[in-house]
């Protein structure tokens, strides 16, 4: 099987062709384990700090071009994991670029699928980014989207679009919306959300780090390992298991700043954990609030996707898979 | 004041133009009352039927194309009506024309209204056909869409796009969700829900009509009285109206096809009531039964909107503005 991953030099990209590449197969439309030939991963710059395999295939090009992209997703391709994005700061600073990229390049993947002879399974990575406005304290599959966010909207849109074009069976798409990525490895970044990893991975790694929130905002998260899981899970599954809708919210675990700390505290100890320092930023924690604190996926969870069973697990993976199982 | 309206050329368009000289003002962003200077009408064909106004203005193009619409939208062009849309069944039938009409359409009237220096007020017509899939009994202003129509989808892409434009300054957007217009004026479609006008138009009109589908089966409809006051009501109200979303499902009421003829029956008497033949079309009525039946659309109701009062009100509405006052 040949499959190609968009945005395959972000960091969910790299971590699932390794975890693909170590699997070496994956189901195809027709229920059967195929072993995965090829895997190539896209995005504007080649995706660096993968061990050599010849199984492994890095392409650079602009997702907003869709000559490229029939390149791309060509005969023979039998699976696209989506994930490229221009992200939520960039997106919201540059209107153009983000429609660019989040709104046609997705049309544009769609576009190319839809000229193969055998429909494509895809995967598109969308977020609970679509979520906001007035909402009630715990959502579930019927809440309506009301982004507050032109990446939000662009999410929303892309999903509207896999939806529409599996219906019309030009692709077999699913679109995932993906919770707050905590523990994100790397560094600090100028995200809104970028605090609920630093707030783990920095002390984890023996430097201090801010929390610009108050302990008992809530953020909805899931950790690396699961996303991978939940990836892999969605391609596998047959259309049927979605129904009218390819759209879905995965479980993840509803947090609070407080927890997070307590959590790092009784799995790394009280001089882990002060290295948190609470010095509050009304600008990030407005921001904040105004996501989506909890979300019921019972229709998820039937279909087999989980989240992360506690904060001990995403900080007790995040030590494993990032830091080689020490703690600093 | 000067405004665009698109789709100037279909049934609503003209209606809403009418509407528009013989009230002979509007509200402006500033909530000051300004006299209609122009009215533009745009379309692929030139809109026929209206008498001559020295403020109508007919003009055929392409909204597919975006320098069209900027020479359209140009500066001192204060309010959008954009209606234009290729139709359920047609953007079914061709994929890529529904997508270059409702999407791309869409995304070059918004284009050409933030291209200019000052924001435009602009009223989008979506449509129920956003809703879809397993809906509740009774839907309301936080229930998800799923669509199940590539028009449907393309609507409420529509709706995000205005929503985002909105929330942005580049435009002082709306989109409202149309129920089914039942009476609709003019002769039978191919559309499925032709027969909702049709159980009520022909028999007043002195033909018979066939209702293909059950008694028991609901449709959520408003007339084209209330959809013209609606478009105008949405167009003067401030944007704090409307709150973290700037969608709206307008309020309808629910009725049955048997419910539909029954009230014929009262207002025009059993021989005209008699002209509906049953005859059971399992196509149409598997198409219909996955319609929204009813919606609690409280939001707007506190915001001015108002449904019809009964179906009586609805054929009486019709035997006074289409047949002049009288039955067949």
């Amino acid at each position: 099987m040949r499959i190609v991953i968009t945005g395959g030099a972000g960091f969910i990209g790299k971590k699932l062709a390794r975890a693909l590449l170590a699997r070496g197969t994956l189901m195809d439309r027709q229920g059967t384990v195929q072993p995965l030939r090829q895997i190539t991963l896209f995005d504007v710059v080649a995706a660096d700090g993968l061990a050599h395999d010849p199984r492994l295939e890095l392409r650079t090009g602009d997702i907003a071009d869709p000559a490229e992209l029939r390149r791309l997703i060509s005969e023979g391709v039998e699976g696209v994991f989506h994930l490229a994005a221009i992200v939520s700061a960039n997106a919201e600073e540059d209107f153009d670029l983000g429609y660019r990229v989040n709104l046609d390049g997705t049309r544009h993947v769609l576009e190319a699928c839809r000229a193969l002879k055998e429909p494509v399974r895809l995967v598109f990575a969308s977020s609970v980014a679509v979520y906001g406005g007035d909402m009630p304290d715990v959502l579930d599959d019927r809440t309506i989207l009301t982004p507050q966010t032109s990446y939000g909207a662009q999410k929303a849109i892309g999903e509207l679009l896999v939806h529409d074009y599996s219906r019309k069976g030009f692709v077999d798409g699913r679109a995932l919306r993906l919770p707050t990525i905590v523990v994100r490895p790397g560094k600090p970044n100028l995200a809104a959300s970028s605090f609920a990893s630093s707030i783990l991975r920095e002390p984890l790694a023996g430097t201090d780090a801010i929390c610009p929130v108050d302990r008992d905002v809530a953020i909805y998260i899931l950790s690396p390992r699961r996303v991978i899981q939940a990836l892999i899970h969605a391609f596998e599954l047959g259309p049927e298991a979605f129904g009218p809708s390819r759209m879905l919210t995965l479980p993840g675990i509803s947090a609070t700043a407080g927890e997070m700390v307590d959590a790092l505290r009784d799995v790394a100890g009280e001089q882990v954990a002060a290295r948190v320092k609470w010095q509050l930023d009304p600008r990030i924690q407005k921001i904040v609030s105004g996501w989506l604190p909890d979300f019921d996926a019972r229709r998820a969870r039937a279909m087999g996707f989980a989240a992360d069973r506690d904060l001990a697990e995403i900080i007790r993976a995040h030590i494993e898979d990032e830091l080689g199982g020490k703690i600093a």
